[in-house]
C-alpha cells in the first residue's frame, strides 16, 4: 500500500486543538524500543511518571493512566463512581458536556442538564441553585470546552457541589495545563485530562485522578466496569503496573513530555497558554474574525471564529488547508461547517501564532477579502509581548 | 526526572509474548508528526488500514480499530452483543479464557464454564455436548491462550457452536497472524486481536471484527456500552473516521506493519511462526527444559516451560535479565513464579530464536546446571531448517 499519502501530511502546519503538535524529543523518545510492562524498569516509568501527573494535576493522590482516549476517561470517571438510578447534574456549554452527560444516561443515570448556550461560560450562581433542589449525586462539568473555546467556573461550580453534597466530576481534558485546575484546593473528585492536548504527545492516554471521597463511591457505585475499572488500575499501580497491556510508546513520551513540562515550569506553561491566546484573538481580529467567546471566558487553549465576510469556516479550511499547510479545525454540532477552530496549546509558541495568523491573512485575500496582514501580524505580537 | 533508568532497556532482547519486537521501519513510521483525525488523509489512512486488516482476519467485514488494549476489544465483544441474563458457555484454558469469562459476568451474562487443565487445549466434543443442553446465546473462546502456550481448536468448536444456534466470540489477541485463523470461513461472529503481537507495533490498538450476525445481535443486545459501542464506530469508520480521538502514531505504525506484512505473506507469516516454535522446543528441549503444552496443541506464538533442576522460573528470569540482557516472561495465575514463557511472534526470527537458547544455556551453566549449549543450538537450527 504504501503510506505516501501522509508525506505531505509531514510539512502541516497543525494547529487544532488535539492532537497537538508533537515535540522532536517526545517523538524520539516514543520510537524507543519496546519493554515488558511487567519487568522494574516499566515499574519506575509508570512511578515516576505518576510522580510527575501528581504536579500537573495538582493534588496529593495518584492520577491513573489508562490507554484510551479521553472519552474512556470521561467513562471511567462515571462508572466508577456512580450507580444506575442516580441523580446528576451535568452543565453542558458545548458537544464536550453533551458527551460527558450521554456517558452517565447510557450507564443508567438520570441526568438534568443546563443547557448554556455555545459559546458562553457556565453560570456558577444557576448551577448552585439548581444543585439546591437537592439529591444530586454528582455534578458533570467541563474545565475548557473545546468545540467552543470557553473555560468555565469550575472552582465556583465544585464548591457549590461540595455545598449541596455532590461528588464533583470534571472533563479537563483540553484545559489541563493550559488553564489552572487546582484538583485538591478546588476539592474536585475526578478529574480527567488527554495525552494529546497539553501533555503534547500523541492520543491514546487518558489520566485520571481520584479523591478519597471517589474512591470511597467507588466501593458502592454499581455501574458495570471492567476495562476501566480504576480500583483495579489503583491496586495494579502500586505495584508499578497496569491492569491490562499499557501504550509503553506513549508512556516512553510522557516520560519526556512532563520533563520538558517540569523544565519550562508550570507558571510558564500557564502564561504561555495565556500569551498565545490573547496574540490569536488580537491577530484574527484585525482580520474580521468575530470570536464565539467573549474575552473574559476565552479559553487559553483553543479560539473559535466566524470567519469574516460571511465565507463558511470548511470551505476556509480548505483553502488554508491545500495552499497554505495550515491545518485548522472546524466546528461540531450546530456549528459544523460554521466555524474555525485555532488551536494554542501543547507544543505551540509565539511564531506559530504569527505563522498562523499570516497564513489566514493569505487564505482571506485569495478569498477576496481586503486584508492588512501586517497590521494583524503587529497585533498579534504586541498582544503576546 | 530523565528517563536513563530506560537507556539498558534498548540492548535488552525481548522475547515475550507481547509486546513484541518492533520493527525499526515501524518505529519510525510511529514517529511522524501529528495529524488531523478529522482530515482527508487521515481518512485514506484508517481506510487503507482496515481494507489491509480484511486480510489478516480472512473476512469480507471491515474490523473495527479501537484505541484500548486487547481487554478492551474483549469487553467491546461482550457488549456489543449480549444483554444482562444472556446464558454464555466459556471455554477457559487459562488466565485469558478466565479474563474473557469474567468480562462477560461483570456485565450480567450468566456464564457456564468448562475449565481445562492450563497447559491443555479444549476439547471440541466436550464443548459440543454442553452446548447441547442448549439456550447459549455465545460461546466464548481464545485462539492461542498466551498463559500456557496453546492453541485452541477454534474451528470445530465454531461449528458446534453454530450448529447450537450460538454466535462465536473468539479472543485472538495473540493468536492472529501467528496461527490461522479464518474468520468468515470458519463462521466467527467477534474476533478480537491485539496490536502489540503478531502485528509487530507497540501496544494500544485493539481490532475487532463483527459477522452479520454480530451486528444483527448489536441491535438488541442491551449492556451497556459508550466508548466501546461498535455500531458508532462502525457508522464513522464509513466516513474513514474513528468515533473519539484515535491513538495517531500507533496507525501510522500499523500502516507500516501491515505493508511488511503483506510484503512477507501470510503463508510464510505462518510459517516463520511454526519454524520458531519448532526451533524454540527443541532447543529448550535439550537443555533440559519442559514444555507445558504438548507438541499437537503447541502455540506458534509463545512457548511455556518449566526450568530444569527446580529452578525457579522468576529465579532463571532474573538472571537472564540481569546478566545477559535477555528478557522472558513469567508465569500468571497458578503458574505464577514457576514458569518461564519465551515469545517467539511478531518481528522475530532465526537468530532471536539461536541467541535466547544461548543465552538461556549461559544462565543454566551459571546456575550449577549441566548444559550442552552447542547440542541445544543445533536441535533449534535444525528444527528450524
Amino acid at each position: 500500500m504504501g503510506s505516501q499519502f501522509l508525506d505531505a501530511q509531514e510539512d502541516m502546519l497543525l494547529l487544532i486543538p488535539g492532537p497537538t503538535p508533537v515535540p522532536g524529543r517526545v517523538l524520539r523518545a516514543g520510537s524507543r524500543p519496546m519493554m515488558n510492562h511487567r519487568c522494574p524498569a516499566f515499574h519506575e516509568l509508570l512511578q515516576s511518571c505518576t510522580s510527575s501527573l501528581k504536579d500537573c494535576f495538582a493534588t496529593s493522590s495518584e492520577p491513573l493512566t489508562l490507554t484510551a482516549s479521553g472519552t474512556g476517561g470521561l467513562e471511567a470517571a462515571i462508572v466508577n463512581t456512580l450507580s444506575p438510578g442516580d441523580r446528576v447534574l451535568a452543565v453542558v456549554t458545548g458537544a464536550f458536556g453533551q458527551r460527558f452527560a450521554e456517558i452517565a444516561e447510557t450507564y443508567g443515570a438520570l441526568v438534568d442538564r443546563i443547557e448554556v448556550t455555545w459559546g458562553q461560560a457556565a453560570d456558577p450562581a444557576v448551577v448552585e441553585a439548581k444543585l439546591a433542589g437537592g439529591g444530586y449525586k454528582a455534578l458533570l462539568c467541563t474545565l475548557n470546552e473545546t468545540s467552543t473555546g470557553v473555560v468555565n467556573p469550575v472552582q465556583a461550580m465544585a464548591a457549590a457541589a461540595k455545598a449541596a453534597g455532590a461528588l464533583v466530576l470534571v472533563d479537563a481534558i483540553s484545559g489541563l495545563l493550559a488553564t489552572p485546575c487546582e484538583t485538591d484546593a478546588w476539592g474536585l473528585d475526578v478529574v480527567v485530562a488527554g495525552s494529546q492536548k497539553a501533555f503534547m504527545i500523541p492520543p491514546g492516554l487518558t489520566f485520571v485522578t481520584m479523591s478519597e471521597a471517589a474512591w470511597e463511591a467507588s466501593k458502592t457505585a454499581k455501574m458495570p466496569r471492567f476495562y476501566f475499572d480504576l480500583p483495579i488500575a489503583r491496586k495494579t499501580l502500586a505495584k508499578g503496573e497496569n491492569p491490562w497491556t499499557p501504550a509503553v510508546s506513549l508512556l516512553y513520551g510522557l516520560r519526556e513530555s512532563l520533563d520538558m513540562i517540569a523544565e519550562e515550569g508550570l507558571p510558564n506553561v500557564f502564561a504561555r497558554h495565556l500569551r498565545l491566546r490573547n496574540g490569536v484573538r488580537a491577530g484574527a481580529a484585525v482580520l474580521g474574525f468575530e470570536a464565539l467567546a467573549s474575552d473574559d471566558v476565552a479559553s487559553p487553549a483553543v479560539t473559535s471564529f466566524l470567519p469574516p465576510g460571511g465565507i463558511e469556516g470548511d470551505a476556509f479550511r480548505k483553502v488554508l488547508r491545500g495552499h497554505y499547510g495550515l491545518e485548522l479545525a472546524g466546528g461540531q454540532g450546530p456549528l459544523k461547517g460554521k466555524i474555525v477552530r485555532f488551536g494554542h496549546l501543547g507544543y505551540v509558541h509565539e511564531a506559530e501564532v504569527l505563522k498562523g495568523i499570516s497564513l489566514m491573512a493569505a487564505a482571506l485575500a485569495e478569498l477576496g477579502q481586503a486584508v492588512d496582514p501586517a497590521a494583524a501580524v503587529a497585533a498579534a505580537r504586541k498582544a503576546m509581548a
